[in-house]
């Protein structure tokens, strides 16, 4: 049987997790430990690491790393990574730990959730890491701003995660470990497995997508973020339950996994496009599907950039490709699904229906086309819209 | 700029075609020569050498190759090779030619086409090559059939071909060699390019399979099986023409391109899909469309027998790689194309029309669904059954 693509740097799984049995002596010993808050990003970030999503990090970077990372995508070991993994902290609070100190890492609510013994203080310049990553330092792009918004001072170290929060809790059936995809996988003969990135229901267009990956592949994984909420997201419940029913009425079984994780999205486009590659093999994906202004947000991304820049690593950087697919619609022309690849017809002959059109027909009770969403899943969906009063 | 893949065995193409400028005095020459006369898939396969597409084989294969491909796909020089490409003749030719000779070989009407230089006259175990090439040795099987037929003594060496029959006039603007497809590739930046293999006019059905290969490639080659027509086939011109108005109609401009190639089907199933991407390696093409049944005949192959060759080869033998998929057809549930690995649903929700079916549909003027083939196609073969009278 062919094998699922190995982890990223070619080791095994590094989770970061405390096992169950040491974690109650860890979380008493860190009460007497200098606390460092985490921020949403810093924790969903920590929680990567708990669940060996990161693999093989360590831990928060130092700044040689988190040069790398910026500049060539490449950290001090050679190891190719895209995206900066570091944690801030106030100036205050830097002077008073010590280097070679053990510190306590705090969530929102001054929980401790992991531990990490400081082996690097230092500064950054927040413009290059911007500059390089998002590709530009306007405030007003939400990566950007978290970035400005941070401490002062990095703190770099290895990393004990002593909790994952709310998730196995409240995501029970749909929070998996890399090891639990890959054991998922396994037992079901796959090897070639792509990821689809999602955060909404799936309507037609989605399907579309799933439905190519699965065609030149062995299976889908439905992958969803988890974590905050922006007002007029649908909660993971429902999206859960609307694509179980598409799943179940239009997906061949043992076709696709449904499963979430808790990263907190940096909008980086075309880097972020690459982290989700790289944490993907983690997970046991061999591809990702790559749709159009993959991660993106507002414009600050053409397109494709996205697909181009996987065009631009060196032969090795990641073992899991990306499916690079155009936009996706339902063509009355060619009557079915296409996508820009495929559908030589005009935007007239093509259903397009934007997230605020959707709600508001939700809103009203109006028929959403079949053509652009299954009625299975604009029952699940009407269902909760109605619930809303 | 990616490159193409390169042509099997990683040298240059080589057409073994002669020079315009020596034909005619080759031609000259081998009027008194002894004349071999070629069936017709030995004619087909010299056009294949003529053109290239069996590049790196020299000409007709010794007994030492003829046994490495029947048994274990591979000849003397360690090059994979899946079929066997072979001469043959009656004792009493072969006894009247000595070895290094220059004999002549004819076509079915006695006019030269190439020259062979003899190096080796033998004998062959038909059973073993019919065994491992068709796994069976059932002479119901038309390529066993030939295999059977075949003169009692296989004669080898290198070839010169001396004349492409009347494939480049009667098939102009669809005869094209591997270097031309290759020009064509390059002159439209594509490196991705997948083979569709047909001798049909193209349905929704073909549609469908051509893009799921332009989804995830940069075009494909819709590669036309040239020469013999059996009762009831549709003459290529007109094929050309169904297919023209499928394309300018339904694909994205510069996604698809059209091509016929001389060989002679063997049949042989999974063997012959392996040759098919092979030569197809040879063209350019990084992938080739493998389908249910691919190249098989009657029941002699399971349907997915030619996908599961392509998983027991040494890494390396090949590099154009299967893009397997399964039978594709119109679903009412699904509301739209299809194949058995997407579709969840019965038979009954299946648009299913067979060749005599359809046949009878259009001797009758019935209508032709539009879910089974495009309107615009359904006129172009409309027109040509009406003018059978």
């Amino acid at each position: 049987m062919p094998n699922l693509v190995p982890p990223h740097g070619g080791g095994p799984l590094k989770p970061l997790l405390a096992a169950d049995a040491e974690k109650a002596d860890a979380l008493a010993k860190a009460a007497s430990l200098t606390k460092v808050p985490l921020s949403s990003r810093e924790l969903s970030d920590l929680f990567m690491f708990g669940m060996g999503a990161y693999t093989p990090l360590d831990g928060f970077m130092d700044q040689s790393d988190w040069r790398g990372a910026c500049v060539d995508m490449q950290l001090s070991n050679g190891l190719f990574w895209p995206i900066p993994i570091t944690l801030s902290c106030s100036r205050d609070i830097a002077d008073s730990i010590a280097l070679g100190e053990e510190v306590a890492l705090a969530d929102e609510d001054g929980a401790v959730v992991g531990t990490l013994r400081v082996t690097e203080k230092y500064e950054i310049d927040r413009a290059l890491e911007c500059e390089n990553v998002y590709r530009t330092t306007d405030e007003k792009h939400p990566g950007v701003q978290k970035v400005m918004d941070q401490g002062e001072i990095n703190l770099a170290g290895p990393v004990v995660v002593l909790s994952e929060g709310h998730y196995p809790e409240t995501y029970k059936g749909l929070y998996f470990r890399p090891e639990e995809t890959r054991a998922m996988f396994e037992e079901r003969g796959w090897s070639k497995v792509a990821a689809f990135q999602t955060r909404n229901p799936m309507h037609r267009s989605h399907e579309h997508l799933a439905k190519i990956a699965i065609e030149i592949g062995d299976g889908v994984l439905i992958h969803q973020v988890l974590g905050a909420l922006k007002p007029g997201d649908i909660p993971a419940d429902v999206r859960v339950k609307a694509i179980d029913v598409l799943v179940d009425n239009y997906f061949v079984d043992g076709t696709a996994v449904q499963a979430g994780y808790p990263i907190e999205m940096r909008y980086a486009g075309p880097r972020e496009a690459l982290l989700h590659a790289l944490f993907r093999q983690n997970f046991g994906c061999s591809h990702l599907i790559v749709g159009r202004d993959h991660a993106g947000v507002g414009d600050y991304y053409g397109p494709f950039d996205a697909h181009h820049i996987f065009d631009t690593l060196k032969e090795g950087s990641l073992l899991t490709q990306p499916l690079k697919i155009d936009i996706t619609f339902y063509c009355r022309k060619c009557d079915g699904m296409a996508t820009g690849k495929t559908c030589p017809h005009g935007e007239e002959d093509r259903l397009n229906i934007s997230g605020t059109r959707l709600r508001e027909m939700f809103a009203n009770h109006e028929t959403v086309p079949a053509e652009f969403s299954r009625p299975e899943v604009v029952e699940v969906l009407q269902a909760y819209y109605d619930s809303l009063g």
